[in-house]
């Protein structure tokens, strides 16, 4: 069996389509990591790229990430729908297949240490890589943005775990860590009223009382001319896609608003999607074993076992 | 490559566990086809087994569950809900991977003249295997049942395509083909009233005006005294399980009545699930290769392709 690692580095550029092709080229041409997807969000100006690999290639992937958004991203001259800290803002490793979340903190802080060493830039552990409970939420470390960095790092709360005490000019600072699948989940609303996509968010989201496992924030898409409510979904076995769903049109009817659409940034996993649909036809005899895909697989691999 | 068929034989017993089991069992020590699947309906006395293989592997599992069911099973013992003809009532073969309708065709062809001949049993080609207009509708095959047959082989357009013109005695007759996959799909009402269940079947199914490729019948359920929708989706790319359950749900409020639950006999492919998903989620953005694991199928098999 092959380890294989997910490891998904938002960065501050969702605007300039040759500017994302250099990165996402420069990453793609490292052996042993595919990249599987890139989103790109005018609106946010960042793109989410997703790469699945092997501990040593993701390593090798992230290294050449840094190298070219290094030369091509300068986070004094960005503006965007999304917090962000850092030109790399974001590097969570995810358990896919044969690897624990134990080897996927072991890596992220290899791998941080690393881009601090070389780079110069001051790396924040956060989600199970956390070395303080408060920096277990990426919110907390990333409050203030690349703007207040200077201040938040004088304080000692706040030393980065890895790399100088400051920001670096154009890069600012990263959070490292690993963590579970998260899905990248957006519904559009057909009021371009950003109060009521808040509102809504404050009623769906953990922080507020609301569904656990989920984030949430409202925004309005100048774009469109609609509110939206953006998710993350950092559990999705234990709190599915399709309650967030349903809580969400319900808490925009109070305010006569409807869901007009939803979004996946990103991938999401196949067993997501399984349920939802499970649910929503009501299948009384539901079991993932009922796919044939996975039946086949199963099968399969058993056989192979079988046989010497 | 390898040439994948699945087979999905429908035998004229659902309620002996041990028959079933000895049947299931034969089937599943031939080389070359993998028995994925086995369901039982109690109420249909009547069992589907699901097999993927190669063409030989299933020719000779075909032949492996003739000789079983023959020693086990005397239709002029049997009653159940579903019409049924033969022991061994239905055989058709679906093209999975790497093959064509035309090679399923061939193979159907192939192994219902070496039932015909090897065990006396008159065969009919049906679906895309046909031999004439009338007979690629299963029902009109089947119409009249075990109990009809030899009134039925007396006229010569109801000839077998192989075998004798008479019943075998035990057995009946076979009606073997090639068709796209079908979903064996039911959903429970709550009412007992099988007429409420009869009219919504004549709504949705394609005989009698409603969706194309949906054939459908209302039951009553002894077991649980609940009417049941009991479906055929013959094409669930064109004729979408979502829109199928939709309808049903709207024709049921016609009479106050509603859908409790649907019920998955046998497998289903995981495309038809993923788009249910897409659609109550309103994916604006919705694209199969969106799935984590498909995306990382298909790079892995670029990747392979393009080393040497």
């Amino acid at each position: 069996m092959l380890k294989r690692i997910e490891c998904v580095p938002n960065i501050s550029e969702g605007r300039r389509p040759e500017v994302i092709a250099a990165i996402s080229q420069a990453v793609a041409r490292v052996p042993e990591a595919l990249l599987l997807d890139q989103s790109s969000d005018h609106d946010h100006n960042r793109t989410v790229l997703t790469l699945v690999g092997s501990p040593e290639g993701l390593k090798n992937a992230i290294l050449a990430l840094y190298e070219a958004v290094l030369s091509h991203i300068d986070l004094r001259q960005h503006e965007g729908k999304h917090p962000r800290m850092g030109a790399v803002d974001v590097v969570p490793f995810i358990p896919i297949r044969d690897v624990t979340m134990k080897e996927c903190v072991a890596l992220s802080r290899e791998v941080g240490q690393t881009v601090a060493d070389r780079f110069g830039i001051p790396v924040y552990l956060y989600a199970e890589a956390a070395t303080q409970p408060e920096r277990a939420v990426l919110a907390n470390i990333r409050k203030g943005e690349f703007e207040g960095l200077t201040a938040k790092m004088a304080d000692p709360a706040w030393r980065p775990d890895f790399g100088p005490a400051q920001p670096h000019p154009s890069a600012g600072a990263s959070a490292f860590g690993a963590r579970f699948f998260l899905i990248a989940y957006n519904l559009q609303l057909d009021t371009p009223d950003v109060k009521i996509a808040q509102a809504i968010a404050k009623a769906v989201r953990a922080s507020s009382g609301g569904l656990t496992n989920v984030q949430a924030m409202g925004l309005y898409l100048a774009e469109r001319n609609q509110a939206q409510v953006s998710m993350n979904l950092l559990n999705y076995a234990r709190t599915p896609i399709h309650r967030v769903q349903e809580l969400v049109k319900s808490e925009a009817a109070r305010f006569g608003a409807r869901v007009l659409s939803s979004e996946i940034v990103g991938l999401i996993p196949q067993e997501a999607l399984l349920e939802a649909a499970a649910h929503y036809l009501q299948v009384e005899n539901w079991n993932p074993d009922l796919v044939l895909e996975n039946a086949i697989l199963r099968k399969e691999s058993t056989e192979q076992r079988e046989k010497p």
